[in-house]
């Protein structure tokens, strides 16, 4: 490591757009695609969901947002922009120390997501949930977190509109993250851990599997559970649903224009998925370009190696929880039942995958890659050492292939410019870092029988 | 709370400078002071510290600005201005929602110097004591850390040019926040909990006190011993030193520019003190203004009333550390044997001040209040809940006396411009928060007796 770096480009590090700048709509990629996702399937009929199906779980608002394949952009009410402007345009960083670390003659830019009190992208989606509650006078809302990054933001989201809520935490990150529930509860947000003995479902699930360590699917059956059954509240949830990726369009739409007054342009776009909502707002804009045939940029998924949806799922109709209430998606899914190692601390953790970015994987349009967590977090302390910012596990499985996308460049000698998301910060993940640090991490990725007892699971309309 | 907030007054929420506004030059206050402040005293001669004493303990570049009261600005090493980039120029943003949910005609903006991985300004001063060392070819360095934000700084810093640190971590804080250790070690530096069995003055304090949960004076001497006995190392101080406030100048200059982009100076300027970098950063160049007759801004200090140097100290020469082997400083102090109850949870324990300040607050330049810890967190909530940043219990001083002034403003009807010193997040300390949220926080304050027999240890110099 040279000591004394300075930059000699005369590139700013950070561009920062002005308040101006921020959006005034949000971008639906499924108007742009050729294939559109599947439609969710009701699961008593086995029939695509209504509007009608619809509205008792979600807010109004989000409901239309949800079912709409066909309207390109949404405005973004001007109650959540005032919002957005509190952290809001979000930095477009150029990672020069770690480019001159890596010796690359690759270009890596971030686009910072982690500057808010929530700690992650999540934030994004959290106010515009909360906003359409609100609007529509709804007495409160339910909601599940795994690594606490979502949990977090929509208590922070529905403390500043005056909503109650109720956060599932899975149990594994309850008690491996003893702080996060401290920072919802400042919020003013109830939270369980889940699976719990206060829903039927829970219930169930801790008979059947008494010593669970919990799953996001878990938690989603008992959040959307309590919110059927609980006057005038509905169901908020963080990733996987279309209108979670409408939302988070934003970090797309910002990326493209701080690249643009930069004079760039990615030829590689990389974010971490777990449900896919970062990724899925990170590629967005990026998207259009390709299927308009005004770019080519390689959009790549990067999944755990734990949890691989994409790279060893099926592409198929399965449940969203694990209690099987919830409608079915099609989607690349390791099954509903499949709960990865509670060794696994990169987050991350869900069976599924957004329905958009299935049909988009399924179609060549996305690639993806799976990475183990110590490859993962010695990408973060790296990218920490180098870059000021102690990346969130879920974001360095971003920088773990955004390095070796640029190791690639130094072994090709090609300038390539790299964009990826950096979709929050690893404040609440001390204890992972710690078990990495004392070498005490392990890889616990599912065998292929583990896969394949998972798969059997599958609803039978696979067949 | 109105909770569809718009800001019709079409004043952005943060405004950022370019990065070619990031400033080129420190302020050195002492030069426009007109009575400076006393020179630290050699315990040995109680004659005034040259530059040959304190060579063996700190890095030379800073030796040399330690000492100069002249020099009204010393240029910032592009190198240090190099990483500054990274989470440079910080935001100044105008807390609206605040303003609205205190019903208050005042304006009030915050500085925030919590946007990177250190989570604090202290990473504005850990660059430039790093970039000393390193160029001066050093083995390593030593420090001390008490709530922790230094210590993460320091090592982040050292991180990045490669220099080896021993942090002693004060043992309340390194027990309260398990994983601000976690962090420093991430960084890749050395940690100890003070007092320790690792030097000589550290044994004698836990024979003489036992159940000792340590404080920032302790550490002061163990990593002051450490340093000056083992070879080619040095001692770094995250505040206090004149050349620390010289380096955190950067904070009241970009405060200003910001401002002034915007139209706008403060009426008031505030921020927390302990040992008083953050505050004698943020206020450097509005005591500028206001010693040459330009503008008449309130300069306020806000300390814990728990660890009340300013409020109920006395003026007078005394040790910088509890085992006496500093120099001594001319500085309101509670005496060095002072140590703040470990109830005490809210940052800012240290028995003594910066001697600059300590001047301006004998000469009437600056006002001190101090502040009880739960109002203090009561503040901290509020901010978080409106201002989607979560901030650092010390920072949190800052923000309840911002309040009482936004206040008085509503009782008053005056149209006041506020600026706090936002100094850093307070993802760390969520077990304090936790103690405030369960009702199970308590203020501690020293009696008047407790006081007393603290001020009889004063050094005789006094009398």
């Amino acid at each position: 490591m040279n000591n004394f770096y300075i930059n000699t480009k005369k590139v700013p590090h950070r561009y920062y757009l002005t308040e101006e700048q921020i959006p005034t709509q949000f971008y639906n990629m499924r108007a742009d695609m050729k294939n559109k996702p599947e439609p969710h399937l009701n699961p008593a009929t086995m029939k695509p969901v209504t509007r009608e199906d619809l509205l008792p779980v979600f807010p109004e608002g989000l409901v239309d947002q949800e079912l709409d394949d066909e309207t390109p952009y949404f405005d973004i009410p001007d109650e959540v922009r005032e919002v957005y402007k509190m952290y809001r345009p979000s930095p477009l960083i150029r990672a020069y120390h770690l480019e001159q670390v890596l010796d690359t003659p690759a270009k890596i830019y971030f686009k910072f997501e982690g500057n808010n009190t929530s700690g992650s992208h999540k934030l994004n989606s959290a106010i515009v949930q909360a906003y359409y509650a609100k609007k529509q006078g709804l007495a409160g809302l339910t909601t599940e977190t795994g690594a606490g990054q979502w949990g977090t933001a929509l208590a922070e989201a529905c403390s500043y509109f005056g909503l109650p809520l109720t956060v599932y935490m899975v149990k594994i990150s309850y008690e491996q993250k003893p702080f996060r529930k401290s920072v919802i509860k400042t919020f003013g947000a109830g939270i369980v851990p889940s699976p719990s003995d206060t829903t039927a479902i829970g219930r169930l699930i801790l008979e059947k599997n008494p010593g669970t360590t919990g799953s996001l699917g878990c938690a989603i059956s008992e959040a959307v559970e309590k919110a059927v059954s609980t006057k005038d509240y509905r169901y908020s949830l963080g990733s996987c649903l279309n209108y979670v990726l409408l939302h988070q369009s934003i970090i797309g739409i910002e990326s493209k224009i701080a690249m643009e007054e930069m004079d760039e342009y990615p030829d590689i776009v990389i974010g971490c998925a777990g449900g896919g909502s970062n990724l899925g707002g990170l590629i967005s804009v990026f998207f259009k370009d390709k299927i308009n045939g005004i770019a080519n940029p390689r959009l790549i998924a990067v999944e755990p190696a734990s949890c691989p949806s994409f790279t060893r799922g099926r592409f198929a109709y399965d449940f969203c929880d694990t209690g099987r209430i919830t409608p079915l998606a099609k989607m690349y899914t390791l099954g509903s039942q499949f709960i990865p190692s509670p060794d696994h601390a990169g987050g991350l953790r869900y069976h599924g995958m957004s329905p958009i970015l299935s049909q988009l994987y399924h179609d060549g349009l996305l690639e993806a890659v799976a990475v183990n967590q110590i490859d993962v977090f010695s990408a973060a302390q790296l990218f920490a050492k180098t870059e000021t910012i102690l990346p969130a596990p879920e974001s360095a499985h971003a920088i773990r292939t955004a390095i070796d996308e640029a190791l690639i460049c130094k072994e090709t000698g090609e300038k390539k410019t790299i964009l990826f998301g950096l979709s929050g910060t690893g404040y609440f993940d001390m204890k992972a870092y710690d078990a990495y640090l004392q070498n005490k991490m392990v890889n616990t990725n599912p065998s292929d029988e583990e896969l394949q007892k998972s798969f059997a699971d599958l609803p039978s309309i696979l067949a």
